[in-house]
């Protein structure tokens, strides 16, 4: 593992999706910084509203209606800065690969220019019922690779980990 | 990244800590399954274990009495079979590597001998009041560093990342 | 306990403060509904926003910077309706009571014009570093009576539980 | 809403079932005490274990397999200290009432002999696919019954609410 360098906001593809949200009392520990599984919690909704607005796929019908899992099979996380109650953060997911069966994202979280977190999620698809793999779905595979050609090449992607 | 190669629970190294957790019904998402980051969550209650059980070092009085901070500065984790509500999983904490300011773990989830996370937690100490690196104190120096000795050479050691 | 009965969003006082959340998949439960604690997560949220949108307190800097605790010493809920993954819904909170170290809340919680969930957060100020009582701070207990004129005399205070 | 008086935990019923929680640094918010909604997830956990070691019935095969849902229509705590990190604290949960197609909970929190919260949980059992309304399944109202004649007559109910 090498710790990656922080990008600012701005130096981020202009055409990358970005998402908002506060960070909450709640989400603070004793030590009055986020607890560290709740930028986990932040960024699986960032990546819901990645879905919802510019993909256009409905993450929720995709599980409820029509039985496919985007769960995590890897989910890491190297936190640069802690994150205070009363931030406003932006989260910014790019795609770093779509493949087969899996697609993986690079997940920045920014409070203004300063990078605070930086996610790397790789996600399988799968039969819900089953839990076994499944190809990704046609309309989701054009949605994903749409989406990575709007971003263009993103500064994280130069230097591929 | 690699994906990490499941390990039995039993070839674990004998001296090494293990805890139990049960999958509730609150840790569980809509696909039924552990959603990913209560992993997280459980997997810090674990090192608390280790502290107040094996280490001697108590977690709670170290941040408030004490003042210092034993933050995440990398957490991943790789999900090799869900966890489902009603299970009874057991966590082991292994030392991979201490260092100046900071020490890592490995951390096997399993359910019976089927490992269904790894996770691989990286913290650095620090000063909490000034959120600036600290060395890490000499008693907890010395209790990972004991530990580290009973658990011997684990086999998730042979192969490093 | 008596059940409350629904009322309309459109029969909230026009004067009251709306916020909106968006249910996630990490908010639901195996059953596929909110799991029931996140509603009183929610609940906190939208306190937080009226506190900063419309009191024009900075919720943050009263515990960080004034060290004041605005702790919960009775929280209730009712559950009316079930929220399903990717529902919007709206959060409009009713200052019940303004008392010398406590205020009270009724929160209501809609999807569209349905009631889902009713709450009832009493909430007394203390000296978070002594965790005694305090009483509300004269520009809290101003912004306080000043948002409950400002709502009239909603539906839910007619009927008194 | 009146508040309750405290008991102390040796008050409690002999024959009650009791079950332990750790107060984890990530119950805790930035005031250093269990963030509220965390006392209603244990709270949740000490029914599932009611129900397991005590009741006899699967929690989990009675969502999963039978598909029966267990959600509360009501759920209301009073605050009455706060708890801490590394606090061990037992929770006690004792029935108040068993009805057509519902079920409630006193459910004592301690720290020692101290009380810490009071809940007050009112369940509904439904048919999940359905999300209708049920009557109590024989064995768990058998269970039910049975748990509160072991009970007997618990201080807590001699002056009921």
């Amino acid at each position: 593992m090498t710790r990656p360098s922080a990008i600012a906001a701005s130096a981020l593809p202009a055409g990358a999706f970005r998402t908002h949200a506060r960070v909450r009392f709640g989400d603070c520990d004793p030590a009055g910084i986020v607890f560290f599984p709740n930028w986990f919690v932040m960024a699986n909704a960032a990546i819901e509203d990645l879905f919802q607005h510019r993909l256009g796929i409905d993450f929720h019908a995709l599980h409820a209606e029509r039985g496919i899992g985007t769960g995590f099979v890897h989910a890491s996380a190297s936190f640069m800065r802690p994150g205070l109650m009363g931030d406003d953060v932006i989260l910014t997911p790019l795609i770093r690969r779509v493949g087969g069966a899996s697609y993986a994202f690079d997940l920045h979280i920014h409070r203004g220019e300063e990078e605070l977190v930086r996610l790397d999620l790789v996600t399988a698809t799968t039969h819900l019922a089953s839990r076994t793999s499944l190809p990704i779905p046609p309309d989701l595979r054009a949605a994903l690779l749409r989406y990575q050609a709007e971003c263009g090449a993103p500064a994280s992607q130069e230097t591929p980990a």
